[in-house]
């Protein structure tokens, strides 16, 4: 089996993981328990997995990386905006 | 550069990202803003991630999901004891 097929799983899997936190915010309207600053941090942390991801060119970690990128991006404007 | 050093703090951001996380809850023994689910569906991710990481033997990977994996266990752990 091709590992880039395992890669893709994981990454639908882990970036899968964000939506109900993403619900959760959107719906409660309340980001009280969520860290801001852990949102801030991973982002700048998934942008250099992002890079690297480019460097040894593996289409599943570039996938995922980008898409995960954009949903701290959007768990961070949630938490300024429900502050 | 070495792009594994890239890796390496890339690595160490994302996995620095969660300890805010971790003190919040363990400061706060509340855990109504965590999503359980999240944490169990990247659980289940970032097992996927470790398999692929051995298997392309980049070892900032392995090391990152393997940390990655060990802290969202505590996570899971925090969110049913305080719950």
């Amino acid at each position: 089996m091709n590992i880039e097929i395992i890669g893709f799983i994981a990454a639908f899997t882990t970036t899968a993981a964000y939506f109900p936190q993403v619900y959760k915010i959107w719906k409660s309207k309340k980001t009280d328990g969520v860290s801001l600053l852990m949102y801030v941090v991973m982002f700048c942390g998934i942008s250099l997995w992002l890079y690297y991801s480019l460097e040894i060119n593996r289409p599943s970690l570039i996938v995922a990386n980008s898409i995960t990128l954009l949903i701290v991006s959007i768990i961070i404007f949630f938490k300024i905006k429900f502050k």
